[in-house]
């Protein structure tokens, strides 16, 4: 992974002179004086973890897992959003942890988080360094020294119960692994994120992730049926069944904890049978509005396809939903990708009954069928679209999604350096009232930036409601992490106003902590604290992230 | 409803002759010496709050909603468990609240448990009063006295939005009045468990309900969308968005809390369109495990009927899964029991796309084809239970078991005056873990009783397990609590033992808190007292319900 940008740097790309045209003269971008730093060139603070202390932690993990070198620090150093990468493009590395430890099981974890309460030195949990909301930029204050907590090494699958389909990771195992893992069983999870080629699954419970595919296979937080979590108080087993009565779900209130209540060491995941074929189409939509009401009627109405996802007509001009070709014209209109992907149909394995055979369809388009198979589903869905007023696009507009499927963070990375400040934000309401936040959010970054690019997409629907992600681009001024700061401020306030949730799958972190104080109020605020008391009494844990410090707000 | 018992008395009934007989010849029942108290002869307390204290709450709700009458006070002693009635079938009113309070207002109830705070009230929120594990009866140790807060006063539909498909109620709804206000706007909750007739929204949001279409309509926590809690330490405002990745989901602390860490006064909840038809239908399976194999077939590749509920071979004997027509003989085998609720197809109105036409199937067999309608679902179910070695048996015992859907507790009454000791009791584990669950719960029963009858369903399903319903008779013994108190602690511990959760949907209260404890272990107890601290730092909330005592379980 690029330690100043995303994912592998054979990957990233000089952006093509049409796209370096378009942000000229449509946004007036010019490229950046100053060169961007070296990794050897970032200024680090010096190690205040003193040595017997390194020592401590050495003797539990081994010294060749407790490392003090500039590039281990630099690569822990903040995650990957846009002011954490600028901040590293300009040589700033006064975030990095003084030293990266790498435990290599759930009694190393819980021996660490014991000492470091006891000798107060924070600990960051890490997993694939993906956060974008400023989840591992620990607060120093008070402490004897902090240290990225690097799940690599908890990198296994340990057991599949095929007839439950659930199976139990290590937190440190990336997307990909596990998906390699299963498909050695024929199973998947069907979690792909924007940052699967790096996140970890410890990651994805800890922040609540959601996935591309959400509308078949569910967020993240719907396939964890169990949990192991160390903390300083001791360890919590939770997930007894897959649905329980017994009091409130404290699964629940580990999923989004943000590594500020413990560490999770185990996830007994429930996974699904591999899909034999996948296939993604596009359609026209005239309009953001035309199109959300069609994903409503599948939300609320069914069949929902496995990947749903509505761009608006400026993310559709510039052809975001497809990286690959952007900046070559998507077209008027709204473009609605939607994917199929199905379980190969088996017969005769026990309790694992072939599909039903699909009907036949009209010629030229797909049947309407079974809902356990890909082309019955497929036809149920293109029915209610067309209805809706959807045109069908064919098969292409999905294949190029499917190949830029996760380019985006690295075009960011091809952005920053052509002098253009791009940056991603989030939120999720109910149907009734997105109207209203999709203008919101449009006109806080327009008032903060001038006439910024702001592109929006659904790409997460529920029955009750969905979510809005949008992707702002507008040129670099002197000082960028100010102008960030000073945008993100902004489309925070506008989604707390518009009383949308402060994030659908980002998280909190520190870049929303204090509007994520102000939707659960004073009296939420009191309860994160309640249980951070009960779990981390020390206050070790990633100080700073998700709850307020408590001078900052009422408790009144 | 019958002060008790269950229901409304003109629906008691004797049981018939051929019940009786069986209940002589294969379990010795006989009739008890001693006849049930009336209402006018139960024993109860004095009235502990003294004069000033009804005065002030009072003057907060009004005098004619603080009710210290005899009758008020028997009909909200306790709940609806097994022993709940033998004791005041017995006379025993000594859980008595000393006063009924009906606030009229979240105004009123932050009001009262102001107040109730201040002067060491302890405050009982009651719903519909069907709490059957002892959610209803407080700790008086340490109070100036108790109070029942009954919420039937907050008995509105705050508002509708179709677009959203959310409806806003208040707590005190009961279930039927639900379904009529939303019948109205051709919507519906879909809730329907066994207490349908008498529990509250708020109950069951409290206590997670799950009803008996909740294959089709989900959990009742699946519904709830958001929540205004009125706790002592303030009010907690939950739920923007369906989804959130802004920490915890705090929504699923308050889902379960049992009235131990606030008031629920508000209700967002997802609803569907109004069934058009409503069909259900038997199957018939060899063996319980080839019934428990079809059921996992259905939830793990879909599709689901709305209602899958499978009677073990006992239950299928005595014919329970068709309460009215009970001991008439069921028939050899396990009787499977599939629903189908389907939306009307309408096109036309916005949003609201009319279904895909379903496919003609073969004659006399439902038929495959679209999962929007009734027709094409209870085809692929079909499909699926035939694969599996499902016999179908048509409609009738279907039309049997809808018949007697509710009927269950007012069998007990019936038993239970006979001179049977009866009790349900439930739990939910995953797939591979249910034989031995299923087991040990039975050796339980067997082991404390001697040779009681002991039936078991399955009746809510999810991808990665399933719940187990148990309900035993045996002849009442001259001390008949003590008698169900041994029972229900073997199978509680038999329970916690098998790796089972200690409730799938009955909740917590105090007959399950010690197993409730073991189950979420010292730390999670912890966490549920920190809760609990920060919203009712007085302690007054249903004391002694869901959490246990401090000097009862090591925090080590």
């Amino acid at each position: 992974m690029l330690w100043s940008g995303w994912g592998d740097p054979a990957q990233a790309r000089e952006l093509p002179e049409h796209l370096r045209k378009l942000l000229r003269d449509l946004l007036g971008v010019r490229a950046p004086h100053v060169p961007a730093a070296t990794l050897e060139s970032v200024r680090l603070p010096p190690v205040a973890l003193p040595a017997p202390l390194l020592e401590a932690l050495a003797a539990i993990a081994g010294a060749e897992h407790v490392r003090t070198g500039h590039e281990d620090r630099v690569r822990h150093t903040r995650g990957k959003s846009t002011p954490d990468l600028l901040r590293l493009r300009a040589g700033d590395g006064s975030d990095a942890p003084d030293a990266v430890v790498l435990p290599g099981s759930h009694e190393e974890v819980a021996a660490l988080l014991e000492l470091c309460a006891r000798e107060r030195i924070a600990v960051v949990p890490f997993g694939g360094g993906t956060s974008v909301v400023g989840g591992l930029a620990a607060g120093r204050a008070g402490f004897a020294g902090v240290i990225a907590l690097d799940l690599a090494r908890l990198d296994r699958l340990r057991s599949v119960d095929a007839e439950s389909m659930v199976a139990e990771f290590e937190p440190g195992v990336r997307a990909p692994d596990a998906e390699r893992l299963l498909a050695a069983h024929g199973l998947t999870l069907g979690h792909f994120p924007q940052s699967f080629e790096y996140a970890t699954l410890g990651g994805f419970a800890a922040a609540r992730s959601s996935g591309q595919a959400s509308a078949g296979y569910g967020r993240f937080d719907d396939m964890v049926v169990g949990l192991t979590v160390a903390t300083p108080a001791g360890t919590l087993e939770l997930g007894r069944a897959p649905k329980s009565a017994a009091g409130p779900d404290l699964r629940q209130l580990v999923l989004g904890s943000e590594g500020a209540f413990g560490v999770i060491t185990s996830l007994r995941l429930r996974v699904r049978r591999a899909p034999a074929e996948r296939v993604y189409e596009g359609w026209r939509f005239a309009s953001f509005a035309a199109g959300t009401a069609a994903m409503r009627a599948l939300a609320q109405e069914g069949p929902l396809p496995t990947v749903l996802r509505l761009s608006d007509e400026t993310e559709t001009m510039i052809g975001l939903a497809k990286p690959d070709a952007i900046g070559s014209g998507g077209g008027s209109g709204c473009l609605l990708i939607a994917g199929y992907e199905e379980p190969p149909a088996e017969a005769g394995e026990p309790g694992r009954p072939a599909e039903p055979p699909a009907e036949a369809g009209e010629p030229g388009r797909p049947a309407v069928g079974s809902p356990a198979s890909a082309a019955g589903r497929r036809g149920a869905v293109a029915a209610v679209l067309a209805r809706m007023g959807g045109e069908f696009l064919g098969e292409e507009p999905g294949r190029a999604w499917e190949r830029g499927r996760f380019s985006a963070p690295y075009l960011r990375d091809s952005l920053l350096a052509a002098g253009a400040t791009v940056e991603t934000l989030e939120t999720a309401g109910f149907w009734a009232g997105l109207p209203r936040l999709y203008d919101a959010v449009r006109l806080a970054l327009v008032g903060a930036l001038g006439s910024p690019l702001v592109m929006c997409h659904v790409s997460h629907v529920y029955e009750t409601g969905a979510s809005l992600y949008f992707t702002v681009v507008t040129p670099q001024e002197d000082d960028p992490v100010a102008q960030w700061e000073r945008a993100k401020a902004a489309a925070n306030a506008a989604i707390v106003e518009a009383g949308g949730t402060i994030s659908h799958h980002h998280g909190v972190g520190r870049d929303h902590r204090d509007a994520y104080a102000a939707e659960v109020g004073p009296l939420g605020v009191a309860v994160l604290r309640a249980v951070k008391s009960a779990l981390d009494p020390a206050g070790i844990l990633n100080p700073g992230a998700l709850i307020p410090h408590a001078d900052t707000v009422s408790d009144g």
